[in-house]
This record gives C-alpha cells, sequence and structure tokens, in this order.
C-alpha cells in the first residue's frame, strides 16, 4: 500500500473507533463521536471501558471486540494509555489513526521518549497517524468531521494542513467568511508519524484539491517538501506563512510541535523557486486563497485602478507600487473611450477616478487596454442603501416611498447583471478583475453579495489587502510563466 | 476672531443654510437636508430659487432673504454658480461654509483659478470654508451632520480628518465595528482655504478629542504641521496614514486634492521626531486608535504572550519581535506561579502556552512579573459556544439539555466577571492586555462583546494584527517617556 492509499483511510474511512468515546460534552472523547455519529455514513464504533453505550451507541470495551474491520481510529485516550491503545489498533488491523493526546515531545524530555514508542508500535503494524497533539481533520465531501468546536463551513477546493489546530479555527473561520470552500484540513499536531509533506504530496494528487494553504513552524523533510512544491505548483498554487524567522519565533515553535524552523532568507529563496507563494500575515492565507480561486492568472504587473473616489485610488496605486506591481498610462485608445463615457472631473488617467460617476461602463476598456493586465475596483462602503437609510427617517415627502423602494430594488438588480457581465468580460479576456470596498454585515444576505461571495470575489475591505493579493496572484503567474515579469 | 472661534462656527453652529437644497434623493442638497433637518437642534434653512418649500420646511430663494443670522452654510450647487453663492454668503455675514462642490483644483487648468476666485471672496469675507470637494462634516456631540451616506456611528474621543471623502467613510465603518467613538471628522476636499493643520490645531485643543487620526495625501504648512503635532502629541496621540510614497501614489494624489507630497524618508524621520504614529495601512489607522484608547502606556517593549493554543503563541512572538517587541523570559518568581497555576503540560516559558488550561489566572502573575511591560492573549475563535454547537446536533441524551444550556450562561457570566477583574488589574499594575481572538459575527451581541466593545478593549482578528498595534503603543509611550526603549 502506498502513501497515497494509506492516506485514504484517512480521509474515506469505511468505518471509525474513537477510543476513549464520552458522554460528557467539551471532552474531545464525546465532542468528536457526536460529529462522526451526526455527519456522514458510516460505521462509528464507541470504545470505553466502562460504558456499554455512549451517546446512545452501543460501545465496546476494546477496539479488538468490534465486530467488523476498521479502517481508522480517533484516539483520545490519555498519554499513559496511549501505546496501549495503539497496540490494540495494531492487532486489530487498523489502517490508520488520529492522536488527539497530548504531552509528547511538545514538552521534551520523557514525552519525546514516549512518542517514539507510539510511533515504533504503529510502524511495526503499518499504522500510519495523525497527530500527536492534534485538533482533528475534515474532508468535507466525505462528510468526515474529527475537528470539534469548527466555524461554519463549506465545501469548496481549498485544503489546509496547519501545525496548530488552534490557528486552524482561525484560518478556516476567516475563510468561511471570506467565501473559501475547503476541501481537506488537517491539524498535524507533532507530526510524530505523518508530517506537512505527506500530507502536500497527497493533497498535489487530490482532484478535489484546488489549492493548497498551510501553515508551518518547521519541515521534517526540507528537500522532499522543495521538491514536491516545486512539481505540485506547476498545476495547483501553494500558498505557506511560515513563522519562526524570529529567535523567538523559533523558541517558542520548539515547544509548540518540537519543529525545527531553519534560516529565514534561505526559506524565502527556496520557495520562490519552488513557486510556493509565502505569507507573513495570518490573514493573508485567506486573501491569497480567495484571489487565486476567483481570479485569472494575469499576463503582466500592469494593473488598472478604478475608483470613484480619489483616495481610494491613491491608496491603491501606492500599496500596488509598494507590492512591486505597475500603475502604466492607458493607451490613447482608451483615454478616448474614458473621455467619451466619463464627465469631464475624470482623473484622466491612471488610476481612473470617475469623481462619482457610475463605474462599471470603464471596466470594457480598461481590459481591453493592451497595457492593462488587471483592474482594481477601489470602493468606499457598501452598507444598506443609502435610499434606505433615507427612508427611514425623513417624516415628510411620504409619497415617494413606493418609488424609492423600486429604485433601490433595481439598483441591487443592476448590479446583479453588472456582475454577471463583470464575469464574463473577465472570462473573455482572461484579466482578473479585484474589488475592495468595505462592506457592512447588513448586506451580507444580499443577493449581490451572496454572489460575489459564491464565485471567489467576495471584497477585499480596503484597497491596500486587494493590492497585496493581487501581487501574489501576479507573483505566481509570473512564475508559471503566464506573466512575463518586466 | 481667532482661528479656534472661527471654527467652533463649523462644529457648533446655531444655523445653517443649504444652498441647493433639493428634494430629490440621491442628491447632496437632499441628503445633507435630510440629515440637518432630523438631527440636532438648530435652525436649518433651505435655500432654492425655484421652490417656495423643500423637504417640507420653507425655503428662500437666497440666503439673503433668510430672516435670521446664519453661522454656517453649506454650498451643493453647481461650479458656475459657486463664485455668486460665496458671494451672497459674504453679504449675509455668514461665519462659515463646507463646499461640497468638485470640479476645481483637483481637475487643474481653469479649475485651479475658479478655486482661487472663490477663496478671494471668502477671505474678503472673513468667511472661512471647508472644501471644495469634500464629502461633508460632523460634531457627534452637537448632533451636527453634513456627511451623508455614514455607516453607524456612536460619539467617543477620536477625531478624524481625511483629505479623501470616499476613504474616510471606510475609516468611519471600520472604526464603528471596532468599538471606534468619533466626536469631529472632516472630509478636507481640496484643502482650498482650511486645511489639515487647521483642523489639526483646532481638535489639539479640543477638550472632546482625546485621539486625533488622519488620512493625509500632502501637507499645505509642511513646518506649521510638524510644530503643532509636536506640540499636541505631548498630551494626545495623533496617527496619520500619510500616503503618496511611491511614485505613482504621488501623481494620483496631484489628480485628486492636488496636494504636493514630499519625500517619504524625510517624512518618517519628521513624523517621528513630532511624535506622530504614522501607519502604511487603512486598517492600521483603526487599530492603533483602538490600542491607544483602550490600554494603559506600558513602560517598556516587553510583551508577555497568553495562549491556549502552541500556532497563536508562535505567530505572536514572531510578530512582536517582528515589530521590535521583546518577548522576555519570565522571571524565576513568575515561573513557580504558572507551575502551581498550570498542568504539566504548559511551555514553561514566554510565550505562555496553557495547552488548554484556562488562561484567565495566570494574567495576574504576568502582570506582576517586573520583566513583563504587557500582555498578549492569543486566542482562537470565538463562535457561539461549543456546548451550544453541541446542543443543537445530537439526537441524544436530551436529559441533558438543560444543564448544558445553564453551563453556557455559567460560563459567559464568569468570562464576564474575568474581564471586570481583568480591567482591574490592567489599571493597577498600569500594563496593557491586547487581545486577539476571531470574533463570529453571532457573538456581537452578546454581554462579553459589548463590554469589550464599548471599552475599546475590541479583540483583534488575529495575533499579527494585535502585536503590530502594541507595538504602535509602545512607540507612543517610548515618545512620551513613558516606556524607556532597549
Amino acid at each position: 500500500m502506498n502513501l497515497i492509499q494509506h492516506l485514504d483511510y484517512l480521509f474515506n474511512p469505511r468505518s471509525v473507533a474513537v477510543i476513549g468515546a464520552s458522554n460528557i460534552p467539551g471532552k474531545w472523547g464525546c465532542d468528536i463521536l457526536n460529529l462522526l455519529l451526526t455527519r456522514g455514513e458510516r460505521k462509528v464504533y464507541p470504545i470505553n471501558r466502562n460504558r456499554s453505550e455512549v451517546l446512545g451507541v452501543k460501545a465496546y470495551g476494546s477496539i479488538g471486540e468490534v465486530p467488523g474491520s476498521v479502517d481508522f481510529a480517533v484516539i483520545t485516550v490519555s498519554g499513559e494509555a496511549l501505546p496501549a491503545a495503539m497496540e490494540d489498533c495494531v492487532r486489530k488491523g487498523v489502517k490508520t489513526a488520529l492522536i488527539i493526546t497530548g504531552g509528547f515531545s511538545e514538552v521534551g524530555g520523557g514525552g519525546a521518549e514516549a512518542e517514539r514508542e507510539v510511533v515504533e508500535i504503529a510502524r511495526r503494524g503499518g499504522i500510519r497517524f495523525i497527530g500527536p497533539n492534534c485538533a482533528g481533520h475534515l474532508n468535507t465531501s466525505a462528510e468526515l468531521f474529527t475537528a470539534p468546536y469548527l466555524p461554519s463551513m463549506r465545501e469548496g477546493p481549498v485544503s489546509f494542513v496547519s501545525q496548530s489546530g488552534n490557528l486552524g479555527l482561525v484560518v478556516l473561520a476567516m475563510g468561511y467568511e471570506a467565501g473559501l470552500g475547503f476541501s481537506k484540513y488537517i491539524s498535524s499536531g507533532n507530526e510524530a508519524d505523518l508530517h506537512f509533506e505527506d500530507y502536500l504530496e497527497y493533497l498535489g494528487q487530490d482532484e478535489k484539491t484546488g489549492v493548497i494553504i498551510g501553515y508551518v513552524e518547521g519541515f521534517r523533510e526540507s528537500r522532499r517538501f522543495l521538491e514536491l512544491a516545486g512539481e505540485i505548483t506547476r498545476s495547483k498554487p501553494v500558498v505557506i506563512m511560515k513563522v519562526g524567522c524570529t529567535d523567538c519565533g523559533a523558541t517558542a515553535c520548539r515547544s509548540h510541535t518540537a519543529a525545527l524552523s531553519g534560516s529565514d532568507d534561505i526559506c524565502d529563496a527556496a520557495f520562490r523557486q519552488a513557486g510556493v507563494i509565502r505569507v507573513d500575515e495570518v490573514g493573508d492565507l485567506v486573501d491569497t486563497a480567495l484571489v487565486l480561486l476567483g481570479q485569472p492568472l494575469p499576463r503582466g504587473r500592469r494593473v488598472a485602478v478604478l475608483t470613484v473616489g480619489g483616495g481610494l485610488g491613491v491608496v491603491a496605486a501606492d500599496a500596488l507600487v509598494r507590492h512591486g506591481l505597475e500603475v502604466p498610462p492607458l493607451s490613447p485608445a482608451t483615454m478616448e473611450r474614458l473621455n467619451a463615457l466619463l464627465s469631464g472631473r475624470w482623473s484622466r488617467g491612471n488610476p481612473v477616478d470617475t469623481s462619482g460617476d457610475i463605474s462599471y461602463p470603464c471596466l470594457a476598456p480598461l481590459l481591453e487596454d493592451e497595457n492593462v493586465d488587471a483592474v482594481l475596483i477601489a470602493g468606499p462602503v457598501w452598507a444598506p442603501s443609502g435610499f434606505s437609510a433615507f427612508i427611514s427617517t425623513p417624516p415628510w415627502e411620504r409619497d415617494n416611498l413606493a418609488d424609492l423602494e423600486k429604485m433601490v430594488r433595481a439598483v441591487e438588480e443592476e448590479s446583479v447583471s453588472n456582475l454577471d457581465a463583470t464575469m464574463e468580460l473577465m472570462k473573455r479576456y482572461q484579466k482578473p478583475v479585484v474589488l475592495s470596498v468595505w462592506v457592512d454585515s447588513r448586506v451580507k444576505d444580499g443577493e449581490l453579495y451572496r454572489k460575489l461571495w459564491d464565485n471567489c470575489l467576495t471584497p477585499y475591505p480596503t484597497p491596500d489587502k486587494a493590492a497585496k493579493a493581487l501581487a501574489r496572484l501576479v507573483e505566481y503567474s509570473e512564475y508559471l510563466g503566464v506573466a512575463t515579469g518586466s
């Protein structure tokens, strides 16, 4: 059985045992069992020495007593009981496991020894496992969840390996809000057996995974990582937040997952060579995945900025240049077309500041311009319609209300159809159109926002965030040779 | 009448005229009039040549026909009609004005000339004005709003001058969400008459203003700005996002507000000398104001990181060091106290990773440690309680439900009382406690979040954001000599 076949038992097991099953909410053995029992369709066996039933389901005193075969065991027992539990798994012929239990190499000394013992037992029995000291994993398409306390989540092409379970939750939560759908997630814990490189290999060939993101404190097999990444990034992007670049972070890493973190500059250069997109803030993992999923690959660094208000254009241009992109002059033909569309007060250059005129009609001329590889639309605030705000306040002129509501609806319908047309244009010209606008939570239920969210076109809150994400996309496009650096 | 007295008529006028008053929602002359009529208590006079009533209120054909005196005029008429409108204001003895109308120096050529003409008329008549090409202003304590399309807003100590009205709206919206209350806001437009430095001088002496934030594309009087700032920052912080630092941004600035932007490095050094906190991302304006309002000034750079999960601590430590702060070893006494509080699995160092143990009891020992100037608490995700999520799913064991709900309530009550105790500790030791946790919008109605929000202790979404904000606070504290740099 090769690695890929083996890991399939982790993500698509036909039967799961929970060793350490419990009835007490808040305990891993209860919360994970609950997830397994309420989602997906597979055999689930609670293992508990003292109870014949857990969460209303027949429980077994040991995994050996389970009648059928067990593909995958979730182990939540205490550290002392772990070696015996793993021995039981070996005897039972379990293929894969996930060990929640902590207190091993991350605490040093005897913990590291105990961890080695468990690895040895598993190796002998041909069991591959996640953890120990991890916080679960998931595969949305199989409805398999062993990570409790998950935020809202939907299925999609992002797979995520995190060397921190807590940070993993933050990224999953931020990702959902930004519109990311996830395929697989692994909180890899101490990586005593399976480690980042193994998951990367699996996700690289996984058809449901379109973008791989990772939080990494250290690599066990740097060379293998770079070789794998160099291959995978040819067809799917890999975005990694690698920390431990300061002395202090490195020390914290060691006590967290016992990972060895390398020199930061070397890491940067190696990542670049392998086409890995490195980010340095947690939010960038999400921002970058979003732009990779929602946008076509640009063919160069030249960005047209389109805005209704000057300052937003200034911030966008500033950030684009700071991140290595260009804000070039527009072609004379484009200038002419914009002159015909806009009032005399527009900025007459790039950034295109319409001075309040509607900006949507400018999009096609900009995308058609040969000097333009991408468009960044910098909008201000998207709150409940100005019209509705108006409706709610004035005590007079109530006669106009019906008309106003009609206007609001008409504006919203027009926006949705403009969005459809924009997506059509992006496809036709194969150029990204990245949007920044601060979105009030009260409009997130609307059709327009939903459509943006569903298509990974969710707006960035500020122009500088949009510019940074676009710069990562250009970086990847240049690596692939789609964009030619200038 | 000195500048301060003059500007008082802008922020506390007893009577306002809207020249260009309109009945058509979406037009500035309608939306601003609506704001003035529905908020605050003062005389409001719509001026409209063709209507005897606007929004149900008696209108006047010209400002000259208004029976009483007029302190402040909002002018929304077209560019061609502007000089005559300003002449009318002079004849009427108006003290101050705000000109929404655009199409002046920001479009170059004849626009600049027309602008100079309006300035001349105003100067002759002793009128000081905001704009042209601006998007309004506000003073919450006077319930005066001339900026339509505002997001939610509450009164508070932040005052904000923005050389972009659209960017201003983004910052106001982000600020509200983060818990900032605003006192005054000015969209300063082209600054043909009153400019950034004038507003700064006013806000510097304004008792309701505790923190000044600004978005600046260029200064008209750099020297005066630095002198003023140097004085003001001794007693209240000034945070500025100064753009135009790249060639491209500088070009965009010129076409936006006709401001001249200076060399970036010089700007940086001058800001530092004057104690001005410079930020380079839009969101940092809000993040920095928040930490300045919610936290005491730290006496040094040494930060203890407290977390329930390793990766969050690693990210925090990494970001702290990247931003120039330190994550020092804890004193032996603190180590002993933490050993007594935490299970054997804690990290035994700084960052303090409790490995899942409740972290609140560690706060007092950390704040008492003489090696620690501030604490950064790095939490994961704050979503609807894990217990509630559990309640919603399992089909069995319903007997426990009442108990579970009691547990949820007990946890929430305990959290609120822990927060009270934490604020007490912060006050006693005069050390900042900055929190990072990703907050799901569904918990934002709860008592705990509300209390954090009300006290400017709103959590940062990720540890790196919290670290960056804390670094700004230390920077300011060092400038004031409260913190001693190391």
